[in-house]
């Protein structure tokens, strides 16, 4: 097994930080998106963990990102408040507007923060746990990459369309999901690839629309959405909600926009505010405790919680302090002393 | 093959509607009920048409719907919008206070629509469609009985929890989808156990937890969701969503609360509305537009989608009639001289 080094949330945090703000980043943004990639590596997910920092590094480094960028929201009272990344990272235009969401989610019982323009690379799983430690129960969803094929179809369409629920707890983690629309992540289908071995029927299909299990025939034709036409549906709302209806970049926009998937993403997102204590008002009833009893009698018969690994991870990780190998720390060191100049060499 | 009627739309919406007026519901509801049951036959949606009457009836007839109820809408002026049925079907309160939940969406951005204390016993379409008539997307939702077990479980505890999206289409049916969150719908594993035949892996559990093929083992044991944990997450958003959090029954309770399953169920439902208008509204883009490149794309490489089916019936059906069978025929008429005595005999 290779060395590691353990180093505390705090610590992690703020080398992590540094990072973007010698790569040209705000500081405030800084320390945004440092906050979510190092909360991702806490968690032990590692796809979202610390590996992402080089995947952010390079869009700066390709101009499709503004370091700069300071995010502008624009609320007229109502239902949706919009935040225009303009062109920055997601997490600071989310953060910029967190509070005015939560205000008016608990003033009308639902609200929509509309996200534009903005270079989307981290799990949805923050913002619907920010939103739950503010008691509020919420969905968030954004397009990503046409790699997915529609059911039925075979031609790379749809994006691998994440969606993201968050449901408040009294003194426990929230019940959280966090999931592709595709029935594997393409990170996965590339690792198979690497490894020579084949993929599980049911992930892809090649180019003429027949099921593969080759990878590389994979990688050349579409994914498939989980669920088989279930799956495609839900998908294909991602986009329309969050890519059309926002008259933001749908998931085939945002590769032609980025001429390729060498960068991450940029295209808008959406996230809806529920106040549970609003909806439930009129019924005499707790919905805290209500949702209680559904999840403790989940628990109760064995069946795992979605993020139940997540938590787990993160609860080790507050304690024991996160775990890095030798090579991750010297990566650390490198996007530290060189900056840009350590992606672009 | 069997003898067959042809009837009109408007014909058989007389009948249904005499059917359910002849039963003491009162004139405004019986309109309604007949109108989202002659829709279903008309959409050769055979399991939510004429075929729902006698689960209508039977509910009626033992005192577990109110015949009378007029739905009341409670109207803070806010973003959610509460209609109470008041122990009535579904359909009428949702009819009664539709107008008002797309004023309010086209105002705000985004409304929604609590139904309380409603026996439910159709399809969601006709909520998301009527919706999208007005330009709006929406999503619906509701429990139902607990008949699933969530993934990694053994005991019935999620309903089949149906969720529905609309999106408006100009000068074409909408894009919808409507589907349960489980793998299969009971009646479905009923009609297995009657023809003696297997049900296809993946759809059930016995009592034990073990994966089964035995129909009679699976309506003894729990069904699944669709998608694995995936859509066994959904599921239980759906619970949280439009039980929990409204303080309505969640699927263990409207069961517990009819005493078993042969009565259709009684609880709430949800439905969220969104102005495309409105959210695209600085984007400078047409969302209703850009949806429509998606969705000639998803049919322009030959994948189907949602619901086109039945749309291709309800044309079929407004052309040249909706055909029953002498059977059926035989059984309007029999409802119709015998009321409720037709399912209490």
């Amino acid at each position: 097994m290779a060395e590691q080094t353990t180093v505390s949330f705090d610590a992690l945090l703020a080398r992590v930080e540094a990072i973007f703000a010698r790569a040209g980043v705000r500081p405030e943004s800084a320390r945004d998106v440092a906050r979510v990639i190092v909360a991702g590596e806490r968690d032990n997910c590692k796809s979202h963990g610390i590996y992402r920092i080089e995947g952010c590094l390079r869009v700066l480094a390709a101009g499709k990102v503004e370091p700069l960028a300071v995010p502008k929201i624009r609320d007229a009272g109502k239902s949706v408040i919009e935040v225009d990344a303009k062109g920055g990272f997601s997490n600071p235009a989310f953060y910029a507007a967190k509070d005015l969401l939560v205000a008016r989610a608990r003033e009308t019982g639902l609200a929509a923060l509309v996200i534009r323009d903005c270079l989307h690379f981290s799990a949805l799983w923050h913002d619907v746990e920010a939103l739950a430690e503010e008691g509020l129960a919420s969905l968030s969803m954004c397009p990503s990459y046409s790699f997915v094929a529609p059911a039925g179809g075979k031609e790379p369409l749809l994006g691998t369309n994440p969606i993201a629920f968050g449901w408040p707890r009294r003194g426990k983690v929230p019940y959280v999901f966090d999931f592709a629309t595709s029935v594997a992540a393409r990170g996965e289908i590339e690792l198979h690839r690497r490894a020579g071995t084949p993929i599980p029927e049911g992930w892809a299909v090649d180019r003429d629309g027949n099921p593969t299990t080759d990878p590389e025939a994979a990688l050349d034709g579409a994914m498939l959405t989980f669920g088989s036409h279930k799956g495609s549906a839900i998908s294909t709302m991602v986009e329309l909600l969050s890519g059309a209806m926002l008259g933001e970049f749908m998931s085939k926009e945002a590769l032609d926009f980025m001429g390729g998937t060498d960068l991450l993403p940029r295209h808008g997102a959406l996230v809806l505010a529920l106040d549970p204590q609003v909806f439930a008002a009129r019924s005499g009833r707790d919905p805290i405790a209500e949702g209680e009893r559904l999840l403790t009698a989940i628990s109760g018969q064995g069946a795992r919680l979605p993020s139940q690994r997540r938590f787990q991870a993160r609860a080790k990780a507050l304690r024991d302090g996160i775990a890095l190998s030798d090579a991750e720390m010297a990566q650390l060191d490198r996007f530290e002393t060189l900056g840009l100049a350590a992606v672009t060499g």
